[in-house]
């Protein structure tokens, strides 16, 4: 149901995903999501978006990168999955949570702000492991989730994966050379 | 009408703003949204978006910037301004409508796609005139647009304008160097 939740709210955003929506795509009995949903809505869209995020954390946190290219590759690369999986049409659960959330559900989006937080540290720290300066390392970590959040809204509009590779590209560019060239630059060339 | 569609749209996405949620910011008497929008929530959404469109190309469209960074400082101005006249709660009516409208809905994810191409279009324009070279210009405006997409979702859930601003900064490192410095650096250093 967890699942379907996710699924359903990265398609179409809380507001318009129903608990009968949630029933209906997971094949649960009807019973069963009062059960384990007992606070509703607000409940399932929590849990959709703890999925989430416990699978993304771990997906990062799988083998060792090379160095801060593939660091940020590997970030982005769960993002361009998800599009290119729904040819476009699927968006980031937190965000649709984000976006349909009023300010008077403190704990829903208290949720959304904490799992974002969660992002940008364990992004920030792998860059900073992967050789890039502390003090680079959280704003090109919280650029790039806005960016692919953004991407992913482009996407859904294009109907494919061609706005998020853009932009990858443009975010590959805010990090410090890997290996650094500048020697290779002839000194008098002006 | 449309201004109190754009603005509910805007801190609540389309799903969850209905017909008479705009009839009672509006103040316009009953009658007259269907009057206005014989199709309902879609034309309202369609109309919602052209009027915010308007409004940024209008804004990017006064004087002459001095360069590049003022080029792209003018166009995250709109967004900030958005974000800061709303303590962090206000998104953008296009997003809002990108991610609530289903795959179905041609028309209305049309008229989406096509005001992100010109808000697009007009960046990059600006950016070559500027001074960007050609290949650089539409990228750097794709990422922009992206990045401050996805910055709205984060200021929402952080109820501030700190996420933007850190956003904008690695924004501006995408730009080539205005008044190249390079002749300042210590050439010996290493």
């Amino acid at each position: 149901m967890v699942r379907s939740a996710a699924s359903l709210i990265r398609s179409r955003g809380v507001s318009a995903t129903s608990l009968s929506d949630v029933l209906a795509d997971s094949g649960a009995p009807r019973g069963s999501i009062y059960h384990h949903f007992p606070d509703g809505k607000a409940q399932l869209a929590e849990d959709a978006i703890r999925w989430t995020s416990e699978r993304l954390l771990a997906h990062l946190r799988t083998g060792t990168p090379s160095g801060p290219s593939e660091v940020l590759g590997r970030f982005i690369d769960v993002w361009r999955r998800t599009v290119v999986a729904s040819a476009g049409s699927a968006g980031c659960v937190v965000a649709g949570v984000a976006i349909d959330t009023g300010p008077g559900e403190k704990d829903l989006m208290e949720v959304v702000r904490a799992t974002f937080g969660s992002w940008v540290a364990v992004l920030a720290e792998q860059l900073e492991v992967a050789g890039v300066p502390s003090r680079r390392a959280t704003p090109i970590a919280l650029a790039t989730l806005a960016a692919m959040e953004g991407a992913l809204i482009l996407c859904r509009a294009e109907g494919n994966v061609r706005p998020l590779d853009a932009v990858a590209e443009e975010l590959m560019r805010l990090l410090p050379l890997e290996r650094p060239s500048r020697r290779k630059r002839p000194v008098h060339s002006s």
